[in-house]
């Protein structure tokens, strides 16, 4: 994989520039999350370069969401600007050609010149996936958590509401290295569990919820914690009481990352 | 993996045998189908590994459908005799720890001592997924054929009905080699194209076909056929005169193995 060019090193002045908007899905198995990192294969890292390759000039991406190593995306949004002069359709179907099955770009097309896909978003939803039955599934091995002691599904619902609203995470929250300063307050906007549509039957669950932004880890800590509860090893006031610590050490159990789906981004 | 080691060896006078039924799903994907085969990796060869861990004693296993290389199952069934007391759960749970994600056992029972995983089977169910959509969708690359042309739903579900009743398949099987005596005969119960259940709307197709026996590559060669009658290359009524042919270069394509699975068998 190329080493990221600078944009600015190459553009001629007075080149127009046009803002791209990119939508995309992947299953993040096997990806060392979305964010360029030289010595491991990214989705960010695959998507830049294969812009590169259709587009020919550099490309930097701005993205809604940094996906963890092993999280999926369905509604992914990234954004760049470009000099050439745009092909939606071309340009989706070359690049769905050169990313290959795990990563496919649904939509292209050209966005507002202040269109920015992480700092128009107003809203991400996450859903996070748990199969609860006795015995696991082989399709649902890369995209849901296996839980197989029986959940309470009320104390699951019930867990629910403390989160809503504004609150400091720090319980939730992996803090940046030595940015102590950095605030953890986030706004959540709606926080649910529902059964998803099954050909076998019930016990597939999935955990949505909504906010402005989330903090790093947010979304599994608050899983893992809730699926206690509904396990009955918490109950739905351990979650109230989890937030008002703002101590990490409050959230033992991470969920793991491949239940989760960064669902959609609203702008 | 351990070389089979046959029952007949072993067993000593006396022992009581039960018959065991174990019911898995399996993700084909990377695995050399389900029969064994020394030199690769088989959903059959890492079952019976599993099986003699648990069992401690060889143990010759019976399917009901061998699956080829890249193809799933949900419902497939397997017998074997054992003369260790039965103990389903426990069992289930321990080949399940053995077994890895990929190959789930989802049942195991005691059965009567005349059932017989393959010859007591009365019908098999295949289906077989199509993503029908211009852009693919990273969660079901392993799992549906991704055809972007869209197809033509009546023609797709008029070309059903000359499947249907005994027929000889001739057209539609690999027949085994230097066995040209074989009976390709088959008597097909059902068969039908339906919209599957989807959070994307719609274009996920599944084709499900019920016969009592199918032979080799019978559905991947049906779905090749009926998927160039939905893309507009052939008519409904190729189907019946592909029948009538009994000659395997009337039907061109055959549809790739990891759209496949089997569904479930009927006893």
């Amino acid at each position: 994989m190329s080493p990221p060019v600078r944009w600015s090193d190459v553009r001629r002045t007075g080149d127009a520039l046009v803002r791209i908007r990119v939508d995309l899905s992947y299953d993040g198995s096997g990806f060392h999350g979305f964010a360029e990192n030289r010595d491991v294969e990214t989705v960010g890292g695959r998507l830049r370069a294969a812009l590169e390759r259709v587009l020919r000039h550099p490309v930097e991406l701005t993205c809604a969401g940094r996906t963890d190593a092993g999280v999926h995306a369905r509604g992914q949004v990234v954004s760049f600007d470009t000099t050439v002069e745009p092909e939606p359709e071309r340009w989706r179907d070359s690049l769905n050609g050169l990313l290959g099955p795990r990563i496919v770009v649904r939509d292209v097309r050209v966005a507002d010149p202040d269109f920015d896909a992480r700092f128009s978003a107003r809203s991400r939803t996450y859903r996070y996936t748990v199969l609860n039955r006795p015995v696991p599934d082989p399709f649902l091995a890369a995209t849901a958590w296996w839980v197989p002691e029986p959940l309470d599904l009320t104390a699951l619902a019930e867990a629910c509401p403390p989160l809503l609203g504004e609150h400091d995470f720090s319980s939730f929250c992996r803090r940046p290295r030595g940015r102590s300063e950095v605030s953890l307050v986030r706004r959540v906007l709606a926080a649910g569990w529902r059964e998803l549509p099954s050909e076998d039957g019930p016990g597939l669950l999935g955990f949505e919820i909504s906010s402005s932004s989330f903090c790093h880890q947010m979304v599994r800590s608050v899983v893992g914690l809730l699926v206690d509860v509904g396990r009955g090893r918490r109950t739905p006031a351990d979650v109230a009481a989890a937030i008002a610590a703002r101590d990490r050490s409050r959230v033992a159990q991470l969920a793991p990352p491949h239940g989760l789906v960064l669902w959609e981004v609203g702008y």
